[in-house]
């Protein structure tokens, strides 16, 4: 009966301790002049350019994980996986969107995800919107929730709203799909794409890079993918099957997240 | 040398009241529960439903002009034009991007503008995005301002990005463009599009409806129009003529801005 109740303290330990994280790693990221926030500082472990913010959070990150003592390695952006010798992984974007955030487009996120292996073992999920403050949150079996609040997905309606990834890399069916929904939105935070879909306020997300070598890493998606699922979604690939993706740095995967099977046939 | 004083006095007075006006309407909009936004009110003089956010807003900006007499008119989305027999007009869109404000996406702003009688003699413009906080400000001739620190489009460079109208109503030339652009951005507010094209966050916007009926309104863009000129920007038609319109509630336009010749050349 201790143990059980450890375990149980412990986990709800947890979920304090990674929205702490998430709290701290937003302070430190704001704090930085938007002038400073995109120089390049390094080499990320994923071969993209480091920005000055990105280093800044996922340094806070390390701290924090050390400090607390956090029983979990990590999978992440920049420093890519670092063995602290446990079972979990947290799998984290330290900033989603640092593009918006260097030009000063104001929807950026932190995306943090606890799991083991892969996409369909994550058991819990924060995205916090560092513009807004908004906490979406889910434990696997426990539902999701916005600032504590439950959300849902909600049924296709008339005016129905897709998020997607536009621009040059995006795939022509991109622009096919787009000129079915109502109403497009691009705002360019894959994490925040999913929580507008599990909390309602789109039907659908979709990303599909020209480049099949190209998409989201585990990263960006780990717990937005939960999120929606636990708010009702569910998450495929283009292709339509249901996605799922290793927790590792090297693989891109694109997406098409939906609220029903209503959308899903739509999109197909 | 007294009513030259007292001039310049009612100058500055004037920014502040605009300023008050509009952090006063995002307060009163921001204590509205989610879930109470959307309800449908009345029918808006533009020939569209009012949600309840709209008429909270617009309430607020009536009784404010009246108690701090505020020597204007008003045009305005859903009360029309109210002559309160000055020369001057204001010019709102009490919430711009109320589709997001309902759902829950967070971009939605106020506009507000003071001229006469076209887009080209607007005075003054403000844009609050009422999520962020952020306040762009300008007055003709005098610059440009976010949050009082001067802004200046940028030069266009590699990886140039577009804000854009987008969805089923969308014309296929915004899906043209968009595909020549390395990031396209699709906010649902107008005014808050061309803030970023001033504020050198994008390098365009394109908002070309389909429907040659359709299109954005005076209040959605008047302020907007102002600050990305005094930015170092321009505003023209999607056939490229510089954009002016008449202060009107009922002329629709559709909208190419750009940061420099360049981009625009690269549009046509």
């Amino acid at each position: 009966m201790d143990s059980f109740l450890n375990i149980i303290n412990h986990h709800q330990m947890m979920n304090q301790e990674l929205l702490d994280m998430a709290k701290l790693v937003t302070k430190k990221v704001l704090a930085v002049p938007q002038k400073d926030r995109g120089k390049q500082v390094a080499m990320g472990a994923d071969g993209t350019p480091t920005s000055y913010i990105d280093k800044v959070a996922e340094d806070a990150i390390l701290e924090f994980m050390d400090q607390k003592n956090i029983q979990a390695n990590l999978l992440s952006e920049e420093a890519g996986f670092i063995d602290r010798g446990f079972d979990q992984v947290l799998v984290i974007d330290p900033v989603d969107g640092t593009y918006n955030a260097v030009r000063g487009i104001p929807f950026f996120s932190i995306s943090i995800a606890r799991g083991r292996k892969t996409l369909a073992d994550i058991e819990e999920g924060i995205v916090l919107n560092m513009v807004s403050g908004d906490v979406y949150h889910a434990e696997k079996g426990k539902g999701a929730f916005l600032n504590e609040q439950p959300i849902h997905t909600r049924e296709p309606e008339n005016g129905m709203v897709l998020m997607a990834y536009m621009g040059s890399s995006a795939s022509p069916r991109t622009y096919e799909l787009a000129q079915k929904f109502r109403r497009v939105r691009a705002l360019g935070a894959a994490s925040l794409d999913l929580c507008a879909v599990a909390a309602g306020a789109a039907d659908a997300y979709y990303m599909e890079h020209l480049d099949s070598e190209q998409g989201l890493r585990i990263m960006d998606i780990a717990a937005g993918v939960l999120i929606l699922r636990e708010a009702g979604g569910e998450s495929y690939t283009p292709k339509g099957k249901i996605l799922d993706m290793p927790l590792s740095l090297e693989l891109r995967k694109n997406i098409m997240a939906v609220n029903s099977d209503k959308v899903l046939e739509m999109m197909k």
